[in-house]
């Protein structure tokens, strides 16, 4: 992590405290940075997102994986920052991806159904049935993964959060072996856009071992997707899923631990990789 | 509420439990309801959002406020849901918006926006300029707001989330007049989409009186962005504002009161308007 990206993560200002009815006086205090994103492919505008500055480059590589825009590095030929006709506050804030020729349909196809949603109707089963089309489920990644490594990879990560300790305004997201290793955590104000980052970096430094992506919130249908794109099997979370997200876990193959905290959790998918370690 | 909208806000399922490392057993679960929604202006699709089923209608209509693509209702000429070419489970997830031609321009800039940004520029200050040229400021809405008012808001919001005690994933939002009255709540997967409910329900039955937007979780850039286009003079949240959050409410003279928790909180912008009760 570049000392930019440290810097980017908050700004420090003065709020105003008040307490019991009254003004208790004024206190330093720090906020999560959120500033747009656009991200161009080929020149083209496909998307623009609110996200904390900084690690653009996997931010970008992760939502092309996730939307199924790219399938391996080899589709990317260049993604760099281009501050082409933006003013001074606008430096840094355009993401200019390169992608040979063929891969120009996948992008023209993310651009549309972010738009449309699916073209047979619009439906979570169509939905999920559209991501399986694209890869195939996890269900043969047998490996286990012990409770314990779980209910330890929440307290890493909630060791692992210092923009979220200044602001408490960002998700984190960790990356975990199933052995239970910290590889990366990432934050940001999008919990989305927190998994993108984790998942781009992955895919940018061809990194084999991540099983277990933990989040701090919750989960839903496209924090699912994302790992299910990256091929990651098993998804835990301190908070809630949603109907959509227990949906396409049970449909893939994966497994979804939520409401984890201390040495409690429910799984709502993918039981059998879960296992007790003693 | 009609019955339906209640019932669509959650799913029951069976989750199992672990305690201490071990299997502990199965227990009934509910998760919140999470189904894409597709949104089409005179036929042609705007926009894809993922939210829990019931008030689309609201949720349709203050989105199209919030992006200025709408002013007033009367730039609406119907609003309902289309299930035409939708097999049986996208019934209900397609909305129907008919616009006046005039409003084209306004529907055709926020499709585009939606994908490339402002176009001199992808900043924070350039979005704001551009609210701010579609709305004047709300520095001349004088009208003050108890502290107490606040924190008894915050209280009221946590009673009123009925998903939420159920399920543990949803955002609640609710509209509260000056004097601390609850006009409606609404409960979402999505806390941008909860916003949109509450305000499209505001303009839809044109009620004038809310001053104050209760937010349960924290505060985005696009949650400012929306009660400004509303009209609505004063944010608190029960969690942390993002830095263009701060940054808009200062530049178009809201009140942001954050961390909203007992009887205390932070205040980050337009402190004048929050006065103590004694």
């Amino acid at each position: 992590m570049s000392v930019k990206d440290d810097e980017a993560a908050c700004r420090p200002l003065l709020r105003q405290e008040w307490r019991e009815g009254r003004i208790a006086g004024s206190a330093d205090d720090a906020v999560a940075m959120e500033v747009p994103l656009q991200i161009r492919v080929n020149g083209a505008p496909v998307a623009v997102v609110m996200r904390t500055p900084g690690h653009d480059e996997y931010l970008g590589l992760g939502m092309l994986l996730a939307e199924g825009a790219i399938e391996t590095l080899d589709d990317v030929r260049s993604i760099r920052h281009c501050d082409e006709g933006a003013d001074e506050e606008g430096e840094g804030n355009v993401l200019q991806v390169v992608v040979p020729e063929d891969r120009l349909p996948a992008i023209e196809k993310m651009r549309r159904t972010n738009l449309t949603g699916s073209s047979c109707g619009v439906c979570g089963r169509t939905s999920i049935d559209d991501l399986l089309a694209k890869r195939s489920s996890l269900a043969g990644r047998r490996e286990t993964v012990a409770s314990r490594v779980i209910e330890g990879a929440a307290r890493a990560l909630a060791a692992a959060q210092p923009t979220f300790s200044m602001t408490g305004g960002v998700h984190g997201v960790g990356l975990f072996t199933r052995e239970g290793d910290l590889l990366r955590v990432f934050e940001d104000v999008g919990r989305h856009n927190a998994v993108d980052k984790v998942l781009g970096w992955r895919l940018r430094h061809a990194v084999t071992s991540g099983s277990l992506l933990m989040v701090s919130g919750r989960v839903s249908f496209e924090i699912v997707q994302k790992a299910m794109m990256s091929g990651v099997p098993v998804i835990a979370a301190v908070s809630a899923p949603t109907s959509l997200a227990v949906e396409l876990a049970d449909a893939c193959g994966m497994t979804l631990a939520c409401f984890v905290r201390g040495e409690r959790m429910c799984v709502y998918a993918g039981a059998a990789r879960i296992v007790s370690d003693s």
